[in-house]
């Protein structure tokens, strides 16, 4: 579980790289997309019982699997689910804002918030995960998860 | 990346851990573990589509990238989102067979299987991500859904 700069820089270049995938329907892409954030909710969820509530017992194992898990998405391209097409103007079964696909900057920003913060949340856990310390940078993951809602998730 | 026995021993006690969350009703964990196995089901397209079928390029990074992710995934601790009442005789949303509540020795040993085939695909990849060698540990994660799938999912 070593970190490098390397290791950074391949998980920043591999969240916003283009699709890794055969084309996917557009269908498949909002599933699959939810499925992920979904997955990675409830991975936050667990570090949030365990580090910040405290209604679930400190366990240093099963941070860093919950870790391991966000962090995982936000390295796993997600880019290739947000094709053209897959926003709540031509869907219903989406809450992607169409303004998405007119703010490619912002999107890159917010994707790679996503994946540092993880990242150093996955770092921290790897390294003895400290709960003052996990507990502090599992908050900035919240406001990274918040900075793309605030921009591009309906309410 | 580095792997060792204790690794592998904690990734195994955390797929097969108690309940690491307060206690979650029924419909949050039947959708939560059919994201967790949608998101690990587009990983495993994207090493299918780079190793197996060859119709997008082989990409060391990405193919990482998916490992962790399966591994991710089958480190999760799965176990707390098939709780009692969450079987397709009480729901309609889902596709497990209650005999998974009558068979947990079997349920432990799939959930294992899927860790470690997991786990070694992951190392594999982290380990330089030979073409052949992911192919073929790709094939025994595939057998370890296909286990699960056989016995405890509905068709
Ligand atoms: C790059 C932008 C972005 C980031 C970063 C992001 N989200 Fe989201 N999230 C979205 C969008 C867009 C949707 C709506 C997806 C849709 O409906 O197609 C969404 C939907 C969700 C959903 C609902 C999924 C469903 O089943 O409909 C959850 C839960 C969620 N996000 C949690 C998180 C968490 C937790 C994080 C951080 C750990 C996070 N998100 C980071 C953009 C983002
Ligand atoms: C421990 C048992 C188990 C293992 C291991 C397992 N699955 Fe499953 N899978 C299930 C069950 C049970 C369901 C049905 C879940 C439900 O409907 O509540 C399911 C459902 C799914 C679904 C449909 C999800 C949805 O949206 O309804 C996909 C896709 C899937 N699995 C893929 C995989 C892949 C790929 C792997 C291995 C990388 C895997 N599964 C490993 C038990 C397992």
């Amino acid at each position: 579980m070593r970190k490098s700069g390397f290791f950074v820089a391949l998980a920043l270049s591999a969240a916003v790289a283009t699709p890794v995938v055969a084309q996917m329907d557009v269908k498949d892409q909002i599933e699959t997309r939810q499925s992920a954030f979904t997955f990675a909710g409830w991975n936050m969820g667990k570090i949030k019982a365990q580090a910040i509530d405290g209604d679930v017992a400190y366990n240093e194992q099963q941070i860093l699997a919950a870790a391991n898990a966000i962090a995982a998405v936000a390295n796993s391209g997600l880019g290739a689910l947000f094709g053209p097409g897959t926003a709540m103007d031509k869907n219903d079964n989406t809450d992607l804002k169409p303004e998405f696909f007119d703010k490619p900057d912002k999107a890159r920003e917010v994707a790679i918030g996503f994946a540092q913060a993880s990242n150093k949340l996955q770092e921290i856990a790897a390294n003895g995960g400290d709960k003052a310390a996990i507990a502090a940078q599992f908050s900035e993951v919240g406001k990274s998860c918040k900075a793309c809602h605030d921009e591009f998730r309906a309410e």
